[in-house]
């Protein structure tokens, strides 16, 4: 399958949805020329799947130079990217050498920020290999890193030339990064697509054993809802911000937790129940019981009721600032259709983490 | 005076040749807003310039942060990207706050480069202090730093949202940063404007000594050449390569004398030496002449004689590596046309290098 990221001036790329063996066919087909390529991964990825990759390209004539990294978050800041710098201009690069970039975000984020800034840009090809990347953060052109006063404050908008996504390789993902990927296809479902949603509800216990046969479907239709987003705001000036969706409060709960103890996916889905709850006040004929119910599928071990709410808006706020003055919640007028909003008062604040509590607990105790 | 870049995507800034009272006005007109302003600067700009500046921007309401970092080359490095990353960060930005590049080359690159990567892009204002940017590194968005590996290895092409040139800040220049400028001037008209060959030609001593009713005019047409290049080719697919005339012996000049020994436009007032001798061989109208003692007229101070003609070759075939596999230069046609030519021989080089000193004993002896 395939889709298309059609952006001004045009600039056009496909998200394929494909075996890894059908990789180097279209590397040719996007215009790349044989030669040396750089390709990044981590430790975990090589061991699981880099040979057969190393293999089909060297069969189609590459020569690809490979740099293998610590796997985690620690890995996307300035040392690691420095790394990189150090090797690729080592080895000898030009201005048409790619970097593949092998792996679940951070590799995609730092790789893609190496691509975005060696000789003033290199093409980028991203090959995602979580779900979560695979659905979203390998589209769109977002690359960066960390820096020790906040996660992706060092970075650039460089688009892929390819995504290339493999649902096969998702079998082997641990089961906890594969449930978080599922909440941003939730996320994706409830923001842009009913039939999606549809799809969730009634193929959940398929989709938690990862089919083999419902997985690209399952990417595809996600894949598009990121595109139709990415397409109409490349650089995030406005409607790009509704994939924010449940992340006002998933980022305050992931600082407040300490960074690691939920992991994105877990906060987001918190996070979204909050935004449920907000939304539902305003627009009282949302389905709020169907959606708290496949938000609730979602599992999130660990106690968010654990969390001081005063340490969350405070957390809140601190994002805020980043923002120029205004606390903003994506909400949902209807399944499928989000907007930005900056009208929630405290109160609601507070009552919209009571029906997280609420909620998850009787998730757990079900 | 006012040039304006336009770019695809209905981008476009303006190159503003003015006294720097105007440039809080000219801030509001491109749509910036008061606020926090993060200005990147060097020592020796701080200590004749920085005052009057930072006033003019605090009373036009403006909260001026001021990075003051030591001048030359080996600030533009990473260590200092970090930085001016950890500054920024520190004292707080949010995606609207400017980054103002207030000294030369240098500065322009490192804080155009970490202005391209705050925040994923943050407002770029230049403000060149020196000839070369003025007329040409301000202009046209190529950012970056350099690597242990080579110049200009890592960075991003950013656009300014405007470029402010106060000739005035000219007049404390060091004799040698102004005449290395002139070659870039020279460059341009060479390259691009037949009028402004003739009026550096007519008007030489005036240029020499920094006229003040002449200096608006001579940048306004160097920057007229610039801008031209640019609209036509941004990312420096084609055209742009014109740009480096003078650069593939220039570059080696200053990589075999070692860094600091020819000043840039030192060696890039030989390097043109050698594409003249290049291009008269092809293109016999050409003014040779006139052509040559114009660009005698650029002091080179040192003894380029001294330079051994292997290790230039070398050094232009390691440039060559950069752009996959052959050494290319950019002659001229005639005044005011440039083109890229690919067919230049070994015996050709030895020829042009016999050009350069010959040309060069000449006026240190006349």
């Amino acid at each position: 399958m395939v889709h298309y990221v059609e952006l001004p001036g045009d600039r056009r790329y496909p998200v394929v949805i494909e075996s890894l063996a059908a990789l180097p066919a279209w590397l040719e087909r996007v215009g790349l020329r044989h030669g040396r390529l750089l390709l990044v991964t981590d430790e975990n990825i090589a061991r699981l799947h880099l040979e057969p990759l190393r293999a089909a390209l060297e069969a189609a004539g590459w020569t690809p130079r490979v740099l293998v990294l610590p796997p985690g978050e620690p890995t996307k800041a300035l040392p690691y990217l420095e790394r990189i710098y150090d090797e690729a201009l080592r080895w000898g690069i030009d201005r048409r050498t790619p970097v593949l970039a092998f792996g679940g975000g951070v590799i995609g984020d730092l790789a893609g920020f190496a691509a975005a800034t060696l000789l003033r840009g290199l093409p980028l090809v991203q090959v995602p290999t979580t779900l979560i990347a695979q659905v979203d953060s390998a589209i769109g052109g977002k690359t960066g890193i960390n820096h020790a006063r906040g996660k992706n404050l060092i970075g650039a908008f460089h688009q892929p030339v390819l995504v290339f996504a493999d649902p096969s390789l998702l079998q082997t993902l641990p089961v906890r990064e594969w449930t978080s990927g599922l909440a941003e296809v939730v996320k994706h479902a409830l923001i842009g697509d009913p039939a999606l949603f549809a799809l969730l509800e009634e193929r959940w216990a398929d989709v938690m054993q990862r089919d083999a046969a419902l997985l690209p479907e399952l990417i595809s239709q996600a894949v598009a809802v990121k595109i139709r987003v990415v397409m109409q705001d490349e650089r995030e000036a406005g409607l790009r911000a509704i994939l924010n969706f449940g992340h006002t409060f998933g980022h305050a709960i992931e600082r407040v937790a300490g960074y690691g103890h939920f992991t994105h996916g877990e906060a987001v889905a918190l996070g979204m129940l909050a935004a449920l709850w907000l939304s539902h006040r305003r627009h009282p004929d949302l389905p709020v019981d169907r959606i708290r119910t496949l938000l609730q599928r979602l599992p999130v071990p660990g106690s968010p009721d654990t969390l001081d709410f005063e340490a969350l808006r405070e957390a809140m706020q601190v994002d805020k600032k980043a923002l120029a003055g205004r606390l903003r919640f994506v909400l949902l007028r209807r399944v499928g259709e989000a907007y930005v909003a900056d009208d929630v008062t405290e109160a609601e604040l507070r009552d919209a983490w009571q029906f997280v509590l609420e909620s998850h607990r009787a998730t757990v105790t079900s």
